[in-house]
């Protein structure tokens, strides 16, 4: 297969939305901006052997999973996806139907979520399948949320269970964009951050962005299925702190913000259970085990190395 | 070197610009967008071994070409860049200054153009250095140019001379960004591109989207160095229609305006002399050899295939 097939292919498939003024197929595509909003961007490349194994999960997965960690990271900010940017390389010798289902896994995600696809690039080479998306949002009702506004006495939450996310779910879980919109026009989400490292590394994250500490209440910790029956010798626990890919959501809010929502259970018609896994210290990173022991929280997570 | 080490230290050296609300470090980047503009957005992706050689080109470079080319693409709209994002995959194995080079690459040419960098995704792998860009600009002007507006009887014309770029230039080049919008306010610029695929396959690509057809005038192609030295077999003017990333722009307007920048060469002053190249027919493309003989454009250009 040629760039020049699958760019035509591609441009068969592209059904444009309200705020494309170009779509695929000139030097740069264009869009029309909601006007004084402000344009939120993120990109995730995903690398074959590294993010996932082709034979394993299959082209279209593949394509599905680019464009989910991209929509988590519009999630974590509250915002409203409206398009993205796919560039790929493609190993020689892929077969014309392989790039055409990772196509269809970008695109059937892009759907559900109301976002254009609006251009790309495609490469081909002698190395692996590498799949980078750029991702544009704008901001809903208060405005972006970011990782800064955490204080001591703040509750922490998370919208899912955790760990073994590598047994399946990182390839086909659902980015918590609708959650995130509901829940920021409910409380004051103070900060908030998706969990793709893991949920002791990015609580460390959250915690150093917004100067402050935290506590873990390991008993309240929600686990998966898979973290619970893993028989790797790591406990439960361990894999629901250290497991990255989850991709569900840790935000604070106030004492009064929790109580509500653990009362009221406000995103469960979204299928989305929220868990208190924590409350924000002045300074430290500390888990509280449920007998009351309280221990450092553990530095495990996922971190890129070279 | 982890990516949290690479992350600190790109943090350290942002120098945030008018729109950047939220800079690297967050899920999202955010940008204060111009109200009313429109978001003109490309994405390239550069790999190792079928773009760039890391061990000749080195990383700075590798990283300047990265920018380069899609600035290129925006230069191409007669845009103006305003933010990008940056995804990689590092080799494992590759030193902390080579990431530190690649980085710095980047930087420079978005300083020039001032563009800030605003996110990106650090990754690693087993593979080869992988790099990907995505660019935001606005319009200028009287809007985006895109590759539609050709018509017979309009003048083309290159902003410099072609091919033989693999000796050097395609990791050299400095994008057409100011000339564009400078001819933008000069002439009415009917379609434009830039040429990343060579000549005649990219006459191809305008003329296709314009719906016109074209006929090169080969004595009047300005031919680099390169490829009039060039060893290979290949006549210059082989290398000047066929070998890709020339990174000039090629555009088409009425004769009126294509008999004024002739005569009055008002790129001169910024180091670019415009050449009349041909001129847009109804259909058809050909190339016209110098004592007058006509003979069908060649179908030459690089093409990814896998």
């Amino acid at each position: 297969m040629t760039e020049l097939d699958y760019i035509a292919w591609i441009r068969q498939q592209t059904c444009l939305g309200d705020h494309v003024l170009l779509g695929p197929g000139d030097d740069c595509a264009a869009l029309t901006w909601p006007s004084g909003q402000p344009v939120l961007i993120t990109t995730d490349m995903l690398l074959e052997g590294s993010c996932f194994r082709l034979a394993e999960a299959g082209p279209y997965r593949v394509g599905r999973k680019a464009m989910a960690v991209n929509l988590s990271d519009v999630a974590a900010m509250a915002g409203r996806p409206i398009a993205a940017v796919v560039s790929v390389g493609l190993p020689r010798g892929l077969e014309a139907t392989a790039a055409q289902q990772l196509y269809r896994g970008l695109r059937d995600l892009a759907d559900a979520f109301s976002t254009a696809l609006v251009g790309g690039d495609t490469n081909s080479w002698t190395g692996g399948l590498v799949i980078s998306v750029t991702l544009l949002g704008e901001p809903t009702g208060r405005g972006p949320v970011t990782r800064r506004g955490a204080e001591p006495g703040d509750w922490l939450f998370v919208t899912g269970p955790l760990g073994g996310s590598i047994a399946g779910r990182h390839l086909d879980f659902t980015p918590r964009i609708f959650e995130a919109q509901r829940l920021h026009q409910l409380v004051h989400l103070k900060a908030m951050i998706d969990l793709s490292d893991g949920l002791a590394a990015d609580l460390r994250h959250l915690c150093a962005e917004s100067g402050c500490g935290a506590r873990l209440l390991a008993g309240q910790i929600p686990l998966t299925a898979a973290a619970q029956t893993a028989t790797d010798g790591q406990t439960p626990l361990d894999h629901a702190l250290g497991d990255g890919e989850d991709f569900e959501l840790l935000f604070a809010v106030s004492p009064a913000d929790g109580a509500m929502l653990l009362a009221q259970q406000p995103l469960r018609p979204l299928g989305c259970e929220l868990s208190h896994v924590g409350v924000c210290l002045p300074q430290g990173l500390e888990l509280q085990h449920p007998e009351g022991q309280l221990v450092p929280l553990p530095e495990t997570g996922y971190v890129h190395r070279w």
